[in-house]
């Protein structure tokens, strides 16, 4: 696994593209986005203040120095969707088939749907665990379907009725409701007992838009949506997982540099990026 | 009613000037604060955000394109403020006339005078429900009487003792301490059993200062204000005045966009003004 | 022409759709950058600034509001590009088959293309003038065709040989020159005696990249390139291309207001959209 | 003379109250601006950057540590209009009393109406150069009168015909011109020699509306006009004034430090008053 | 006590350096930092925003205006670190000599430590409380031992063990944890009863790095660290110190307000400046 | 030569440490300012951009991708100044010894006098042309001696009288005059036919101080100047020094990215490197 451009990686890691049980890659895919621009970014300002935290936190006891993650770089993106969405599955593909697990960071939403595809091939009943404020369902009366805003329909017309859980959605559209029969939402709380029960048989993939977060602890993302999850709920949600021995892959999702002026949102994604690792490195 | 000035009006909406029970206008009135300027930049921030969220929310369950409002554009005004004050009581009584309730967007607190003036004309037991970081007595010794730290005064002393209900303030100068007899004060909660049951049967009036929002949640108002509320205790305690069926008018002030770099607080006015309409738009 | 989305219009106008001569219509386009986004804010930037000018610049003796202009709102983009393309060339269509000349705000230089290829369908031998930091002949073997890099070399494979002239280019890649026969290159200087007798002729495109001018005039473009011209310089070489009466549509591109903070590459947009209404308002 | 509220002053100073022969004063109006807001910021931002520049500046040999200059701190201003017009003029009176040159730091140019006011009633024949970007003849039937855009016709009507000269003027409304009569306009030059000579025997009143330059040089005033002059040329116009003797005060207007993100016109600001203080230092 | 540079000093005072019991002073030190520089602008954001509050806060009954302390400007840096070391604890003892409390405002943590040094020359038993989000144990190998992020372990050397009460504390390096014995850590809560039982018979310092704070509250900070206190949990714990006679100096440090767009961190740090003058002005 | 932290280098290079012939480093020194901080970053901010320009220029012909030089990352610095001033000496040193040249990106201008004393160790009769607004005297009676400020009279110190040449000099104090017989100032110019005379005879390093532009092409330093030199009067002056074979080492400093909104001083810097490489590339 080459690295196809030249960025400086997320944190200091001491093992190699061969070692390493999870393989991180940047995907600055920015293209459907209808209000702020900008989560083309997001990837080389997680990487920078990555390298700003000190190793070892308290709280959880770890260091992210005895982490096996190795950062491959970022995906080389066109500007055609089309195209792009290929180019981000055969990246995801070539990193599975490596025995890798894949850790991407966005970019926009829509970033998660080549990558399910990618790992639905290998595992067949690939469960999603997506935590989200909005149940991006999209409008085919008014929207593209190619889109950040449809992206959990695009996953549930791949993987079917019951295997996406929603976390944190508050905001959609009145005409979406008729399709909230396929999915399992929980807008306040994190995981329930049951939905880990059902998981911890199942191979699973984790996406985190970071606009389940309230405004107030992660104003930089594209669509900012009130009443969220305070970041500690989150870090507790994620704690939750761990629990869960089969995660195959994981994102982070829509950070918008441009519009995170103190760079808190950026270092709120370097901390998912984390803990998503400590999720994945277990043996 | 003619639109005063070219605006983009507030969310997709599909009333007319006919048939709207809530017309909206904006106040940008921005003259008598000492600190921070901007507000004046308010009703244009409040509107362009407000076309960026989803029509529906899953947490009440309600569709802004259900609801019957019409946003008039913006009052206009010049240089001299007691003209301004004018202008701004005209327009409103105007709206009144129509048989509408109006819903102003500032602009500074000092716009809920007028408008206050205007709806007690013909409604003489009006009450109003005032959520504020301050007390906003002024200091006659000081200051000017015309300013926005001189608001709630400004309407005692027009509406006499007793029918004041000020939420969430915390902070004021010294000498104020002798005219607090007059007024209800809430600093660290929402609206009381007894306040509704008052309230129930008088003609309300909801004026939202939202610096009564710690900084943590709306940094961008004029003088922000610590350990004040969380936007989730503001929208409960805007939610419990849900059974009120006699709010006459209400407003949204304080926004000041330059200081609101991610736009996070202009988001918060847009989703206050969405809920005062849901407030005022019940049969 | 019924508008397409709600926007605040250009300037006031005194003319309608049906009188006015100049068409203007936004194209937030903003997919194939590779460095800073944003292009996507531009129309409703230039819009807004544009409402803050004085009516009459005692410099050329004229009055924005003696122009015969209208402004048809923004056409409506999907995260598809070639749909994207196809949008832009049909909105264009409408305009020219209605007798009016069209007047683009961008969005990214990409935008450009569409255009030409509906005015070339009614011009056979239309010639375009492009005032450009760069050649964008694009890099074949490294890039994708579709991208604001590459809508010289996509203008010149439609128009063929001899008929585009670019003004101000200054940078490029190696790769560039042998494809630099076939355009007509003035660096540093504005229209030739020669270029305009050429022009007086033919049918005109006039395509404005900001990015022309020199970053301490324009700071708020996608990719600033230094060494560029003053905004004097921009202004008389429009100046000079007066005695053309025969431009038939033209654009501004390539502003980026997040890129933007003082506002002034939004004025900028908003004088030049003023200067290329009075070259196509002219009887 | 004292202090009117607690500042940091202008540059390090050796003068005091008594034996300065120029007294500054801050005046932070920011009430009838149309467009940005924020003038009222100048006077502190304008401070704060002059102790950062060296004493010393080696193409005029001059050293402002030799100036006779005292700050004499803020004129207290309230949200009233008129009578905050009456403050100023008051403040200047007693500057003027007291043997002293008055320098004011704005604000918006409104400011200069009140001081000219207070100056004309001991100088009869008062003559004014005004550096401005506006014709600022207001418009007597869209906006008010005591308004920063009608601050020339003001000042006309109080001193009558031909006393004005109007240097880098270049924007304003059709409707102006029947007033242009009036005033003498340099819109590209600085002062021809018979603007010098007619000066030479009157007392002169310099006010400069950081406007007059190009965005490029100070992007951070309240409205922005482009194809203004370059410091370089203000600097020269400002110094070719040095001949004339009787300057009896003087303003610098208009700088906006909110839209002023890098603080070049700040830095602009400070160096204008130094320059000035020079012009009204000599003996 | 001369004032040491010209500032403008910390709200309005009715006190003078005579009969003040606090003494303020600015330490604008900020070279040690890795990351984010700007701390040394912190002291004059903390004054200007200081003036800005009502003297009067509703929750706890005090009134500025009634607290016996006085600004003593700014502590004069260079370039050389040791000096400078050297130059702040003269100034603190200088002001202990007189019979003042001080309370200093950072610049870095590091300040912390000569401060410390010249209160443990006539404090024999010193006991520290530190509000930090990291340990800053620094870590010998790496990095320089007069660091901000070594300022605990210098503290510890000076003082010994057991004498150290760390709050907040959530990172560090994995190698710190052999250090961790000789301080009382409290990652999530505030004081306890045991902690303020030890502490009432002590000379007590206080010291406030803003980063115990999470970036929701404070995003301006050098340093910012996730999963840390509310305000409204850091205005308690001091809250609780109330009860101690004995504090005999504190600070309050890491505040970076180039990094603090919408200058709520310097309105926190105003605020605590506050808090610690009432916990130091009991008598 | 490793290198020694993480860093994504300047541009594509198809040179290695071992065969350029132009060795570049960063020196994040950040220290003496006494102003705005930020330096820091201008390394990291530099090379950022450089990845997005293209990488020929039709004006001079020259492509990047052709010349020889390699990024060797930064050098390792600490809060200690007098150490880190022997760091960059010992760096320098290092890349000397392997027979490179060596090109610094500051950091503050300081970082010229410890390359320079590199420098003068195997070239007895080093020469000097030092690009910069201010005098850099220092004033040994206020400010200390290791300082930014006074980088020229370090230098002077240690090269003796008459070796350097100041370009675009226009600031400073009033007792720097006695000094300034021994060096050699041009302030408006760029260099004289006799200087590269001179100069052609003699080993030469080259500094360029941001600053020395003005602030409307620069706004991104320290220490802003107004009334200096357009970026194309400093690229022609660059350029002229082409013809000198032995100009064997260079540096740019004093950029100061947060103060560099729009990101144009930092491009500025990234052309100033490239054409430092060209020159020192020459066979």
């Amino acid at each position: 696994m080459k690295k196809t451009t030249s960025v400086k990686p997320f944190s200091e890691s001491r093992f190699s593209a061969k070692n390493a049980r999870v393989v991180l890659a940047g995907v600055p895919l920015d293209a459907t986005g209808s209000f702020r621009s900008g989560t083309r970014h997001a990837p080389s300002a997680i990487r920078e203040i990555s390298w700003h935290l000190e190793d070892y936190c308290l709280l959880d006891g770890r260091s992210i120095l005895e982490a096996a993650f190795y950062d491959a770089g970022d995906v080389h993106l066109t500007g055609d969707l089309k195209n792009n969405l290929r180019e981000i599955e055969k990246f995801t593909t070539a990193i599975i088939r490596k025995g890798k697990k894949p850790l991407l960071m966005g970019g926009e939403h829509l970033v998660t749907y080549p990558v399910v595809k990618a790992l639905a091939k290998s595992h067949a009943d690939l469960h999603v665990v997506i935590f989200d404020a909005h149940i991006d369902m999209g409008d085919s009366s008014r929207k593209m379907k190619l889109s950040h805003a449809c992206v959990t329909r695009l996953i549930l017309e791949r993987l079917g009725s019951g295997k996406i859980f929603l976390l944190g959605a508050r905001s959609g559209s009145r005409k979406d409701e008729e399709l909230l029969g396929d999915v399992i939402i929980h807008s306040s709380e994190g995981p329930s007992e049951e939905m880990l029960r059902t998981l911890r048989s199942r191979p699973v993939y984790v996406s985190v838009d970071v606009d389940v977060l309230d405004p107030s602890a992660a104003p930089g993302v594209s669509t900012p949506e009130l009443l969220g999850w305070t970041f500690h709920m989150l870090d507790e949600a994620l704690g939750s997982l761990a629990g869960l021995k089969n995660i195959v892959g994981a994102d982070v999702v829509e950070i918008c540099p441009p519009c995170d002026p103190s760079g808190v949102t950026s270092l709120i994604g370097a901390s998912i990026v984390r803990k998503l690792i400590y999720l994945m490195d277990a043996k």
